[in-house]
């Protein structure tokens, strides 16, 4: 193991986060909120940190694999370790484990919280709620990508580019590593100004148009205001929905429109991912019209699709209380939370592409029943896709599925001490979909943690184990797996 | 496709299940009951129509693996249409549907029921009873596995004991598959006639003890009593534990017993059953004396040693309504759900060997996270388990959950019409144990379906969609799922 390499990305992760930390001062400064001296505290901290961690050359610049991943993981862990300081100094959220979970649902765009109740949240300080909204934007991209597009990793740039980019197979859209980080920072930036400008021109006020294009950029959940989004117009809402969408797309579909190379926007991942989208808001409109659960259908449409997009995207904003759908709204919502958004993008869960690959692996296998003899192989977008690449979507899901299982027995001890506690039955759900929505970076579940519920009423350690979760979703499993490994730790 | 050896076999299924009759049709002669003549009546029909359809010699006896498909799953289909029958006929279940719930439910040894209360299930002729706890023995082992044992298949035979046996994969214990069957039913028939003498010797009535006998062996639950088992002596409810693990292990490791190959009787698999049904124990009896839910730590460990044997079996008996123990222990009752039992036992679920073949392959491919280019397989009892079979493992899982997904859609849809709908919430705790209980052939789930429930409520297409469930769950998809595929069909 490569620790000299590993102890200077960290640094520069430490400078980097205080840099990260202009953005809410300046918001302190323009409302003259005393939090300033909090991040002002924490960015000097940072910057002394990571200086002294810059300290030396490196007797050797090669990251392997094993390093990218240890790389990632540290970085990430660090960065919220570091992110929480400014909650707990400026007495907005006292407890640090609240306030490191609060950090990591940032970062990793859960967008899931600790603080009770939406009027709680906004009373905020401005520039603490605008810090809680840039770690959805830092984290969506990916920060070791914005690094790379300023510094070069040396050697180690593809594989911690895989460790920290979402989806089963990561590609170069240049032949530099480098030179593709900056062109996916550059239409994550584009885009998010594209939405800020019209929400904007849609009458919303300009320091929640800044936080909500942050929070739906990095598909992260964090409102700004007591209602959510209930109380914007009709125009607002649908102006998020489309981002929403936008953002759950494989950047690649944009870098490829940009290009001219038509053929290659439309992908089978994307393709899907209309149909899924397009499906789950016809079936969840007809079942809340049928029902009498919204009146109108104009209305019914919008939410419905507000709440799909909000879903699989992973961002998790809300305008109606899903809470009380009709159960199959209610499952469609929580199948969604798993599927997630396109490889590539800034949304979580699973991903389409990954569903695909099972899809199909499956159908082939159905198909070999009849025919034992027959060699098929996955192929997606006309190429064949590897066994080898097929087995690691296996794996993923299968790791997936034990870290689910783990985790909810862990937290299902804790269930009893939340107020929505009627009978465990009830606590089933609110276990069940806590850790679906932490695992899958979503925000809100059913239950005690639904629309209008919170993460508050859990202890300090099941707040660790969301904590956990939510890193390890973000991450796609294998970095926080394999910190923990101890054959990484072996010679 | 050889339609004549289908005809072929479909007419010895009838054949046989007239010969089945005899049992009910004893016991009413015994108890002196009307029902007799609806077994009769049944009876006469499928020896008419099985004759019928064995008049002419078939132009080919081959049958294929597509052949093994089908035949087992039409089969069983007309297995359980005509045993339905009596159920209507001596008027025990008026409507068709739910006779015919039942009798999937009996055969597939789910043992859900339709009929709403212990009461009415006490109240029915004890010729009736005998009828559903029989079919549970018949289709504990195989129905076409019975045949086999007396009648040549002529070739076939390994196809469709693939089709019909559960696991991933099917051995032959001797040379010849007809000696294979007859060992398997030898061993079956001894162990189910040495629990029944226990159970008398423990003073169980002669009625209660063969049911019981017959229902533990099929790993099925159907009961005799208005209270299941709690009313039964702490004796009675342990030899029931013991026999229902008993025949959860694979039956292959009795046939080593027998010859002495003691090193083969213990395999991975039967270990890993052993550590999971001691760990569950352990967990659910803390739990449940810590949250003082059973007072006594004697009565929890019966309780709990119960209800883990029952569960993980997928028999399905009751002594304690574990609907409202907490959320943990509730937790890990609704895993073992999907754990099942050991592959090649009379249980259901995803079968222990899958469990254990999806966690190396998974743990091989976070391995080859830190070295790429290491070839690593997946080994059991020493023997390097073939790629083949590791696919087709995955693909039974991804096949498994979107039977799932779908059936818990379509099924939501008629959760509000339940009594036990006091939220949606709750209603969708329901309907994901109705589908878990249904495709695992476990019998009884959580809330409206739960130990004191039954699935009474349910609307006619939710009961066929769950009688799906139970046929895909006891023949292990592909079957049901072959059956309605258009390329099986295609020349």
């Amino acid at each position: 193991m490569n620790f000299s390499i590993i102890k200077r990305t960290v640094g520069w992760i430490l400078l980097f986060e205080a840099i990260f930390f202009t953005i809410p001062m300046l918001t302190a400064i323009i409302y003259w909120e005393e939090a300033f001296f909090s991040f002002l505290f924490t960015a000097l901290l940072c910057g002394l940190l990571g200086g002294i961690f810059l300290i030396g050359k490196p007797k050797s610049y090669a990251i392997y694999a094993k390093e990218g991943f240890v790389i990632v993981a540290l970085c990430w862990i660090v960065l919220s370790v570091f992110g929480a300081l400014p909650f707990v100094l400026s007495g907005s959220i006292p407890s640090y484990i609240d306030a490191l979970f609060e950090t990591v649902s940032g970062f990793t765009t859960t967008g899931a919280t600790i603080i009770p109740t939406g009027d709680q949240v906004a009373a905020l300080p401005k520039s603490i709620l605008t810090w809680r909204s840039f770690t959805h934007w830092i984290g969506g991209m990916g920060v070791l990508v914005f690094i790379m597009a300023f510094l070069p990793l040396s050697g180690g740039n593809l594989h911690i580019m895989k460790a920290e980019s979402p989806g089963p197979i990561v590609g170069k859209l240049v032949p530099k590593m480098r030179a593709t980080a900056l062109i996916l920072y550059a239409i994550y930036a584009a885009l998010t100004v594209a939405q800020f400008i019209l929400l904007v021109c849609g009458g919303m006020p300009v320091f929640d148009a800044v936080n909500t294009a942050f929070a739906t950029a990095g598909t992260g959940g964090f409102t700004v205001r007591a209602d959510g989004f209930n109380g914007y117009s009709p125009y607002l809402q649908i102006v998020v929905t489309v981002f929403m969408l936008v953002f759950s797309i494989n950047f690649n579909s944009y870098f490829m429109m940009i290009k001219g190379r038509w053929k290659e926007v439309l992908t089978t991942e994307v393709k899907a991912f209309c149909i899924i989208v397009l499906s789950a808001i016809t079936l969840i409109t007809v079942n809340l019209c049928l029902t009498d659960t919204i009146a109108s259908f104009g209305n019914a449409l919008r939410h419905a699709a507000f709440t799909v997009s909000s879903i699989i995207s992973t961002t998790g904003f809300v305008t109606e209380n899903f809470d009380t759908w009709p159960t199959l709204s209610m499952g469609i919502i929580v199948l969604l939370m798993f599927v997630g958004a396109c490889a590539g993008s800034t949304g979580g869960g699973i991903k389409i592409s990954r569903v695909l690959v099972l899809g199909k692996s499956a159908s082939n296998e159905v198909g070999k029943m009849l025919r034992p003899k027959q060699v098929k192989h996955v192929t997606m977008d006309g190429r064949v896709i590897g066994e080898d690449v097929v087995r690691s979507v296996h794996g993923y899901v299968v790791a997936y599925a034990l870290i689910f299982i783990i985790s909810f027995l862990l937290i299902s001890l804790d269930l009893g001490n939340l107020d929505y506690s009627a009978t465990t039955n009830l606590q089933l759900v609110t276990g069940f979909t806590s850790v679906a929505t932490t695992l899958n970076n979503t925000g809100p579940g059913l239950g005690a943690v639904g629309p209008i519920g919170s993460f508050a009423g859990y202890s300090w350690w099941a707040k660790l184990v969301f904590i956990f979760n939510m890193l390890a979703g973000r991450l796609e499993l294998f970095p926080m797996l394999l910190l923990f490994a101890p054959s990484t730790w072996r010679k």
